[in-house]
């Protein structure tokens, strides 16, 4: 994929600023060396990628990394260096805070940790007095003990792999793991990003600060946030609320049992709040809790790919008499209705769907999936009765139907046909359509689902891998869109 | 794979013989035509790959099916026919059953749907009468509208593609799709099977009395049942409480709202109590609910591969501070712990985890897992440990830490050498290792999981896709060991 052109204003002042570097500098660079440091390397390699507008090397050790000139130190560097993303051991953060200062550096970004999250007195002191020196410089801290930023629009990443293509949905994340897996799991049903942040231990820069900032972010229309602690409650209510009432905002809380907690001061010195509390916070202020970042991204899919969907009342096209029953369960448990069709629907599915062994009540269970032209006819049939809302439309690679169906043989244009009998029902009956796409078993089978998921969020619908979790997320889009929370 | 040495005994009786027949006719039979009919091709198929003794299709338009001679009527056939497969209509059942009687049949499958579960009450009067001219004449009668039986020791299957060689898993199942997507996802983590049985409207054959028949089979250690409706309550309960007490039992029960229950009544003319009674059922008599087939598989999985594992404190191997906490709050929210390891413990660990962004207190959040020698060393330390019962070992193949590892270049000997250092430090260690393989989100990262979680239970292990669903899958392993319900 080739990498935006990014275009830095110099002018821009605030988290703006930090979010739009005209250049990054990795300090403690590496060549790449498999467990054995080198994260260095990795910041290169992704910035790169992302197509970042400038990019320096920082280590007196050597003279070029990754194909990039090295730099002994900051000075060295000509033209201006507005982020600075630390790999050095936490010893060396101070003398790095005094280089900074002395080049007008914007941002630090400590990718470094050992500070407050080893509970050691001396390390909480050294890190409070680190931000100190560089906050009073005017220059913001980052972490420390976090990931740092992937804005692609920036040309900013901190892994390789990420979509290089900006999007409408932020995320702020006390853990990088969790960052990278939302990103990497959300972008394949077709998530894209305008700023991640992994904050770590928000020794500067927190969580309320960030929650305004996005609140007025016009490039986030969707925000997603991993919190462990909070450091101000009454200021981290008020950011909740206002970025709450503006969009739609998915809260993950770590840290909800007495382990968890004890965790979560391990790997970012945060002191969780009780899960009670952080729930009731979530329900007055409006935001979506989720449980995981599965159903974190779930969410995000919701709000992202809703579409005009107003009414809360579903047909299920899903082969299989079980499947049925558990789509129908899980409907009704999510809130949302599951409606016997009226009898002329019925008799219009009853013209290619055999009685016996099937319904067309609904769920409609009969086996069409893996026939373009009767899929299309039941989702098209389906939505335009006037009972219903949306159709949801459960395939399952796995299955041997489409092993056995006659477009097997040519898989990529069998789903292609699929895909476009799904698009042009929804088009004719005017009803939304939501996707089931059943996690598959073996290698083939995902790459027919892969390819069949990535042609389903490119027309703009929604997937999700299980009926439950799209009826569950859809319900919550759904309170999003009325505003009875 | 070779199909098992199939040997019958001719003087079976009861369910034992209808699991065991000689031979088995396909009835309505007609070659494979993707979605005109010939599901009697799919059986002939089914059965021959599973290594029937004897498999005769019968329909008087065909010589021969599949490569198999057909025969006009069960008349023409020489030698015992036991079992007798219906793909017929509804309207040539009872024609079938004659014939049945002449032949002396001890089984009739009907596949055959389009009876009670259409609602329709001349149906319902045909199923009634076809029971009762097949049961007074001796013949048991399966179904209808069903998949009928997968035994893999006599030969019998209703799906390709199933495993080949038997285990200690029975299932019964109201649903066909949910009873084959129980046996592909479950026997891709390692359950093999003794009696999988369709029943579908459950006419003659029904839940009580296949649990009756699996509480004193010798052959089943473990069952599972996904149940819409019940015909006899207080013998299901005799029943249930009679298998549970001689063995685990897994119970999902379809048709727990009120869409679910019209929709079961749609799929199998079941009429399905209230979801709480039935739930109220299970604490009774001490079967484990699933809420869904993925939670039926992992419960197979944990009585199956659970071990010797009698306490409930787990050490977890995860790298990444957000995926540690999450553990760590699924694990106490599961009823288990998840304690500090031992200062000592710690020590040792540290000597070769870098302090700085890991965690070695529990979870332990270190960059191990794709390093045979750290990993093997963190797993046998942490079981070393005197408070641990047992270590939850996660992997992620989609992570990059995977494929920047040296051994990527040669991924199958790396993930065989990851397997042997976990395999051999639980054996040092003395403690049950579990683990968890992330679903992977990419078709080469799925490659690689599914070699490794292959080689995973091959060697007796439990695999999960989530901390989450092994820690509550090994807390009701816990709870059927103690008997502490």
């Amino acid at each position: 994929m080739d990498s935006p052109e990014v275009v830095i204003d110099a002018r821009l002042t605030g988290l703006e600023a930090t979010f739009h570097p005209r250049s990054v500098a990795v300090v403690g660079a590496s060549p790449w060396q498999y467990g054995a440091g080198g994260a260095g390397a990795g910041y290169l390699r992704a910035l790169q990628e992302m197509g970042c507008p400038a990019i320096y090397p920082v280590n007196p050790k050597h003279e070029e990394i990754e194909g990039f000139r090295c730099y002994p130190s900051l000075a060295g560097i000509e033209g201006p260096i507005d982020h600075v993303v630390s790999a050095l051991p936490a010893r060396a953060v101070p003398g790095l805070v005094d280089d900074c200062i002395a080049r007008g550096v914007r941002t630090l970004h400590l990718f470094t940790a050992g500070f407050k999250e080893t509970g050691d007195e001396a390390m909480e002191e050294a890190e409070a007095a680190i931000v100190a020196a560089a906050t009073s410089a005017g220059i913001r801290v980052l972490g420390p003990n976090c990931m740092g930023l992937y804005v692609p629009s920036a040309g900013l990443s901190f892994i390789i792999g990420f979509p290089t293509e900006p999007g409408p949905v932020a995320m702020i994340s006390q853990s990088g793991t969790n960052a990278a897996e939302f990103v990497r799991s959300a972008s394949r049903r077709g998530i894209r990003f305008s700023k991640v942040v992994s904050y770590g231990n928000a020794a500067d820069i927190d969580e309320s600060e960030l929650l305004e900032y996005l609140a007025d972010d016009p490039e986030s229309e969707i925000v997603a946030c991993y919190i462990e602690g909070v450091k101000d409650g009454r200021r981290f209510f008020q950011a909740l609320k206002l970025a709450a009432a503006a969009k739609p905002v998915i809260v993950l809380k770590g840290g909800r049992t007495q382990s968890g907690q004890r965790a979560a001061q391990s790997h970012t010195g945060s002191l969780a709040g009780s899960a009670d509390i952080f729930a009731a916070l979530c329900r007055q202020t409006g935001a979506f809790q989720a449980r995981n970042v599965e159903e974190m991204a779930d969410l995000a899919v919701a709000f992202r790919f809703g579409g005009r969907l107003t009414g809360r009342r579903l047909a299920v096209v899903a082969g299989g008499g079980g499947v049925s029953v558990a789509a129908a369960d899980e409907i009704d448990e999510a809130g949302l209705a599951c409606p016997v069709l009226p009898q002329a629907t019925q008799e219009t599915l009853l013209e290619f769907i055999p009685a016996a062994g099937s319904s067309v009540r609904n769920p409609i269970d009969a086996f069409v999936g893996f026939d373009p032209k009767r899929l299309g006819d039941t989702v098209r049939i389906a939505g335009l009765a006037e009972n219903i809302d949306a159709v949801i439309v459960q395939v399952d690679f796995s299955s041997p139907g489409f092993a056995m169906s006659p477009l097997a043989s040519e898989p990529e244009k069998a789903i292609g046909a699929l895909v476009d009998a799904i698009i042009l029902a929804g088009a004719t009956s005017g009803k939304r359509t939501i996707i089931v796409a059943r996690p598959a078993l073996d290698v083939e089978a995902v790459r027919h689902t892969v390819i069949f998921q990535d042609r389903c969020w490119q027309a703009g619908l929604p997937v999700y891998p299980t009926v439950g979790r799209a009826a569950a997320s859809t319900a919550a889009f759904l309170r999003w869109n009325d505003g009875s929370l």
